[in-house]
């Protein structure tokens, strides 16, 4: 992407939110734009990012089997009254309602209703079982009290994944293997994110569990314990059989737990029968029988976790104010972004047609009125991982990069360039 | 994908629509699912024949320099009121609103006013123009009524794009550049789209066009010309310079004219200053004026250009009915789908490791139930563009292969078998 064509025009940041500090310096910059209290339209870096977490999202998925389908946004009024939330969600407020002359719909908040509305009149057999429905789609909330930015909006996006199953004892093994999925996923989006089990008592299966990540843009706190990497609700300190509990989950010395401010990124239930049974949702068994399916339902922010990254890969001035934030490789859309002195623009555009013809994404930064000193800060404004300079330091066949965040120098030849950044890949 | 494991139970087909059989058979075998006039879910094979669609569809935009942006689903009642469009699209009906007690919404029918908003902040120099901003996303709208399954809904995805341009002259080449991305990406899915001029005079611009494709499946008659491939309003012919309008655009000879219906799958338009006037969206020009945006916008219906992707290629059998659809070849989600008999079921799987694993998406026909000949017959359900049958009339190391649609059939070495289809993606 040349910079001078990319939709942007960034300006010198000011009073960056100690709090949520990348978040501001991406609506500072125009790569966020805010509607309203709570909602936000994305420009194109943000959104390649996103894209970025949703694949690794639905490439953990689709590994241990999962079906991507997509649900309506607009969800008729019949399906909610038949599970009987309706009324509930509107008195609680959290609803956003749509009237027509003819109908009543709601905004999708979650997709129960419209899962099982969904597999009804498919998985009519034990044979279709078990299936693992997911979605990434936008979900709707009458948030009051809008707070982080992406962080908790009133429309966000979700992966929202549901399991049907023939027994309970089936739907622990769609649980389960949805667990180690979530592990995956967090861990290639470099999140040390951990399972947060919910208070349903020790015995009788752990019925939800919060996938959460120790951070100060949270807003829960928990006990976590770093040696098994476990969390629990800080509820738990009340149980009489406190110790007994923890033991269930290998801890014997309760001194390695600690309080720890959290973010929730994601929430795995095992709903049971719950939704099924009241909405008359059957499969046939092997033995001819008309029986109700076991369900799960798994989520993960997607908003919310882009939000998370940002956030969490902020880098500070020498002031020790937030400047701006460097994406893992892995995962930035653009990997490098070439800075040039006028005479060396024809050095530079060679450089990034190679670099971008070998499927190494690049931003080169050819705009007409920026010093060589504003465009370097401005890498950190877009999250850059690397930045190649060429100024006056260099000779002839060679380049300077950089590693932004560990501002790392290392000049190079440049006939090694793509072997450079194909060693960074791996 | 393995039949068995994707939340698809296929039943005889009955009585298939007329009309629209492709999207009826999606409908009775569990690939759409109906919730409402005009409201669906989306199974995992149309997702991702929807998903190529928009591949192409941003590769086309993104090779022309267009930007990928997303704008919020809600939009504020306030952009709408300083556009002046509030009261019109709430008095025409066509406009769903949420309310919350402090403000009002409507949900996105089209983004004039969000992109002003988007830009007004973001383009504030001559130096970023022109930009491109695309987004594919939902749209909704209060569809009175709904017709033709997934071709007009009350939401249904969208490519909507738009150009902000320092004049008229400017205006005139981006919408130029994106009618070239129009024909590519329409040529790309196979489908013979062609532009059809609006009645706003021959003289002075032609502010906009529709693109349209032959199709009974429409609901618009256009008048058509083979010779140079444009389309005309139907209302020309009352025009009293009618010859001399068609001598514009290079049409000596009447008689080549024909009536047609016609479905339209987008539309241009050159909006000028209509929405950067009233919504007060400006740059600074080159001596430091401020000026309004002349801007362009430019649409294409995903989800309708999906459903006629189906409807455009639906299959007969002996009796002339409809009884499937086979999809492009560079469009199929899935390439091939295996057939078996029991005995060769580990050969079968063998075959679909190979496939999946070299790049060729692949369905195992491995359910339990079926006999091979209901087997073949939902290949043409799923629309896979071939098929390869374990039968009893190849031989070991021989494998035969099936052009769905030409029914061809060929009997080739097993292991020349990635090849094959390495020169099928040619």
């Amino acid at each position: 992407m040349k910079l001078s064509e990319a939709g942007l025009e960034i300006t010198r940041l000011q009073n960056v939110d100690t709090v949520f500090p990348a978040q501001d310096i991406l609506v500072q910059s125009g790569q966020l734009v805010q509607y309203g209290a709570g909602i936000y339209g994305y420009n194109s870096i943000p959104l390649k990012l996103r894209a970025n977490i949703e694949k690794i999202i639905k490439e953990e998925l689709e590994k241990i089997g999962c079906v991507e389908v997509q649900l309506p946004l607009l969800q008729p009024r019949s399906i909610w009254d038949e599970s009987g939330r309706w009324n509930g969600y509107v008195e609680e407020g959290t609803l956003l309602t749509v009237k027509t002359e003819k109908s009543e719909f709601c905004l999708a908040p979650t997709a129960e209703e419209a899962i099982v509305e969904f597999s009804k009149r498919k998985l009519k057999s034990h044979k279709n079982l078990p299936t693992v429905y997911y979605q990434i789609g936008e979900k709707f909330r009458n948030e009051i009290r809008s707070r982080g930015f992406l962080l908790r909006g009133k429309s966000f996006l979700m992966m929202d994944a549901y399991s049907f199953n023939k027994d309970e004892k089936d739907l622990v093994k769609s649980y389960e293997l949805l667990k180690i999925a979530y592990k995956n996923i967090f861990e290639r989006l470099g999140l040390n994110v951990f399972p947060v089990a919910a208070d349903n008592g020790a015995i009788g299966g752990k019925k939800s569990e919060e996938y959460m990540m120790i951070s100060q843009i949270g807003e829960d706190t928990v006990l976590y314990d770093s040696k098994t990497g476990q969390g629990f609700n800080i509820e738990i300190k009340e149980k009489d059989n406190f110790i007994d509990y923890l033991k269930d989950y290998g801890i014997e010395d309760i001194s390695s737990l600690k309080e720890e401010k959290t973010v929730e990124l994601g929430h795995i239930f095992q709903l049971g029968t719950k939704y099924s049974e009241t909405m008359n949702a059957t499969y046939v068994d092997s033995n001819g029988e008309e029986k109700v399916f076991y369900m799960g339902c798994y989520g993960i922010g997607v908003s919310r976790t882009l939000a998370t990254v940002y956030e969490n890969n902020v880098v500070k001035d020498k002031n020790n104010n937030p400047c701006g934030f460097v994406l893992p490789y892995s995962l930035a859309p653009y990997k490098v972004q070439i800075i040039y002195k006028k005479e060396k623009e024809n050095k530079a555009l060679e450089i990034y047609e190679l670099l971008n013809s070998n499927g190494v994404a690049c931003i080169l930064d050819d705009r007409e009125d920026t010093t060589i000193g504003s465009s370097i800060k401005d890498v950190k404004i877009l999250g850059t991982p690397y930045m190649i300079v060429l100024g006056d330091k260099t000779n002839d066949g060679e380049l300077e990069i950089e590693n932004v965040k560990t501002e790392n120098k290392e000049i190079i030849k440049e006939n090694i360039i793509l072997e450079y950044f194909k060693n960074l890949s791996k």
